[in-house]
């Protein structure tokens, strides 16, 4: 599969997603300044990834520093994750990787210089490592629930190019076929911005998984047919109660999934699962421009003055999700998440 | 609302649908050549308006003859009768419209070749003024169903734009506003061809009609929120069961309407529903090429040798449609066209 971040020969390497699905371009990342706008200009995406990418762009900060004073250390430090947090302001896991180098930089003070730079090497590589275990073990709690020969539905992008490997949903994909598996995929193209048809169906057709993309209006004529064995989507809040809110078009999925007895799915890693939120109606749903929907590389698809409606994001209904698979195992129906997970 | 065809001052004007939603051209068609590749090229869609453009052709055709031997007369109309039927040859009312006017052309051997021309002229008029009649009947039929405030879904273009004036879906909306009615419509997009968001968002849009587009995929979230009040689409082919092919979505809207209890109705004139085809199981769905889901204006959108499933339409059950209005009236279940409809 394909590794949108490498650690490689002392180099980062970050694959510019702006490119894809044309070209497959890797660019090293020297600087922190280099990481702020690769995830700035979203030269990569993806909550986790961007806290991988980050966590990378502490380290990158400590490298310049040339001398071993712990407090004046811990400040360059400071200064730089407070920059790197600015990237992409909402982004829980970018936090979430900087407070945990920052908590390591700060264990540091009876190191070498030397000896600091390295633990904070080592640390961003584990932040990258602990992400594909925890994708890979949601990929193993899946195959629990597939069989080979199976076709699955898959909707927007939770795969490698979101995280580091695997992906959260893409990941029994990947397993399927590393266990020799005969697996079909549909790839939904996800408007308005793509993300299925750019990269998901990119990432799969690229790894050798049997993809094939189809329109978003599509799907329920394929449910019909009976070419459906099961939905699986990411997730990008879990709420208590087991509602989930995923990118736009994943409730349409889910309703057709229960009308025609499609099992459907949610890949997430737990600390996506926000006991804070009761239910879904009180997650807050992003309302993006009309400009998405009204242009197409820069030519009208749509009449000028035209009013739009643009939610990034819908709330799936937890009687709707058959299961929740996460790192830890498999959750079934009656969802109360603050019991634990994973039984 | 917008006329896509208009005989005004002794000319026909078609609009050139290939510039919407961006310019409004009308073009002069002044020869049966010019209607011939204005329908060819696509400035003009739309079973009944390419049946309305073809019996203006057999006009134009008639209006360069010179002579008045009537055996003459007919082998020149049944020459250009063929050569329009090669326009677009699988348009069902393109066929219709050319034999009713080469059948009116038999009557008229005892006429001057003047009063000839006349009198073909007159039978394109009343094909054209037929259709106007036909769509508005649906639409007041259709106000029967609907009331002042409500909000209304749409999908696809089953417009003006595809007919005459008022369109068969869209009557009912034009109506609403013709009496004032305070009328909320959202057009689905409608990939890939984007029929939503180029043609039925910009004619509602330019008559003033309240219209709101969306991508295909945000039409449940507003289901889900209580937002949409009917369904209102179009069909290509009503079966004599009630199974009504549409284009490509429209069975996943008919599923989410009954999933959330909104109606879905279907708007059709009665020459659309097949008695000779039982059920949806009968009618061919045309699979198109994958360009049109890969490419956007040349611009690649997803990974080179992709595979993809691009069907145009599909079948909605008659089970999930909750009446079909036509110029005849409302048609409720159980659905058995043969036994006639209307009541």
């Amino acid at each position: 599969m394909i590794s949108p971040i490498e650690w490689r020969d002392g180099k980062l390497y970050i694959l510019n997603q702006l490119k894809l699905p044309v070209e497959k371009e890797y660019n090293v990342k020297s600087t922190v300044e280099d990481v702020f706008y690769a995830i700035k200009d979203m030269e990569l995406r993806g909550a986790p990834l961007i806290g991988i990418a980050a966590a990378y762009g502490v380290y990158l900060a400590a490298k310049e520093i040339d001398f071993n004073n712990h407090q004046e250390f811990m400040k360059h430090i400071e200064e730089k994750t407070e920059y790197l947090a600015q990237s992409r302001p909402t982004a829980v896991n970018l936090f979430w990787a900087l407070d945990r180098m920052k908590e390591k930089a700060k264990t540091l003070e009876n190191l070498s210089l030397d000896d600091k730079k390295k633990s904070l090497l080592e640390e961003a590589i584990s932040i990258h490592k602990e992400d594909e275990a925890i994708n890979r073990s949601i990929g193993e709690n899946f195959l629990k629930l597939l069989k080979d020969g199976m076709t699955i539905m898959t909707h927007c992008n939770a795969g490698s190019l979101a995280t580091s490997k695997y992906g959260t949903a893409t990941s029994p994909m990947y397993l399927a076929k590393e266990k020799g598996w005969s697996f079909k995929v549909f790839a939904n193209e996800t408007r308005p911005y793509l993300q299925g048809a750019r990269l998901t169906a990119y990432e799969l057709h690229h790894s050798g998984v049997d993809v094939t993309l189809i329109c978003d209006n599509m799907a329920g004529s394929l449910m019909a047919e009976g070419k459906i064995d099961a939905i699986i989507t990411g997730a990008d809040r879990v709420a208590a109660n087991g509602d989930t809110a995923n990118k736009i078009g994943t409730l349409q999925l889910a309703v057709m999934a229960k009308h025609y007895g499609v099992p459907f799915y949610v890949a997430v890693p737990t600390p996506t699962i926000d006991l804070s939120t009761p239910t879904g109606k009180e997650i807050p749903i992003e309302e993006r421009g009309s400009h998405e929907v009204t242009n197409w590389f820069g030519k009208a698809t749509a009449p000028e003055g035209i009013k739009v409606f643009n939610p990034a994001f819908d709330v799936t209904p937890h009687q709707l999700i058959t299961a929740i698979v996460t790192e830890k195992g498999i959750i079934y129906p009656p969802y109360n998440m603050s019991r634990g997970w994973g039984c």
